[in-house]
């Protein structure tokens, strides 16, 4: 099958400088704020996405380098196939973040609820426009392993 | 930046070969049913999928061409930037659906949901763990429309 070429549109501004710093596991929080920075060609694009409340960005993982199709998550000690979990060592290292919106500036949209490193490449946003009745989410062997308690590293 | 290449992981399996199938706009049910199936070498990356009952699948609108800042969604009359809509012709042609998972069947997903056409390639598939809560999500420009009333084609 035919490769595919993606270009960043955009820049993300984290606090997050090091993997060692962003909250994971059962209960973890992203509250994180900072900065979706578009290429300034692009701010056009961003047109009415002031109304969202909440948005879908795709994103890389930039300082992630092959991949294992087993995973080992940090808060189980077992492992899980890739695509059930989202470690950032898979086939295609793009990363997938739910965040607030809460205010744009021209090509820059300051959000809440970074989970990525510092300086990590857009390379889309979408709106978010419902969710999953939440009574319908089975979340599998990350639910079985909260239940469990987190294991020590 | 760097341009990133994705290689893609799998093929869609849809009932739709023409985008007019597709159902849009306000109340637009996505009950289409089909297969997710991966390339025989990654099926281990599927390992523990079965107990996920959502997945976020990222696919690429391979036979959209090229971008339009400022898209010209079928049910409003008038047009968004292309990052406050789910057009196919965006920047990087990433589409993002949330199906849920029926069954596997070694390296085949049986999914219901799916809004794709028929053969769209898959570039990586992720476990769908929460959401935000329905009371807390605004749509904007699409709530607006919809408020409306759905404009002629």
């Amino acid at each position: 099958m035919r490769a595919i070429s993606l270009k960043p549109i955009g820049t993300i501004h984290s606090p997050y400088t090091d993997t060692g710093q962003i909250p994971r596991g059962p209960g973890a929080q992203h509250e994180a704020e900072g900065v979706l920075e578009l290429v300034p060609e692009l701010e056009t694009g961003l047109t009415d996405i002031d109304g969202f409340s909440h948005l879908y960005v795709l994103w890389v993982f930039d300082r992630s380098e092959g991949f294992d199709l087993l995973a080992h998550p940090r808060l189980d000690d077992r492992p899980h196939g890739v695509f059930a979990t989202r470690s950032p060592r898979r086939p295609n290292p793009i990363g997938l973040t739910v965040v607030r919106l809460l205010r744009r500036d021209g090509p820059r949209l300051h959000v809440r609820g970074l989970d990525m490193l510092d300086g990590s490449p857009i390379v889309d946003i979408k709106p978010y426009l419902s969710s999953v009745p939440p009574l319908e989410i089975r979340r599998g062997w990350l639910a079985e392993a909260e239940a469990r308690g987190r294991t020590p590293p």
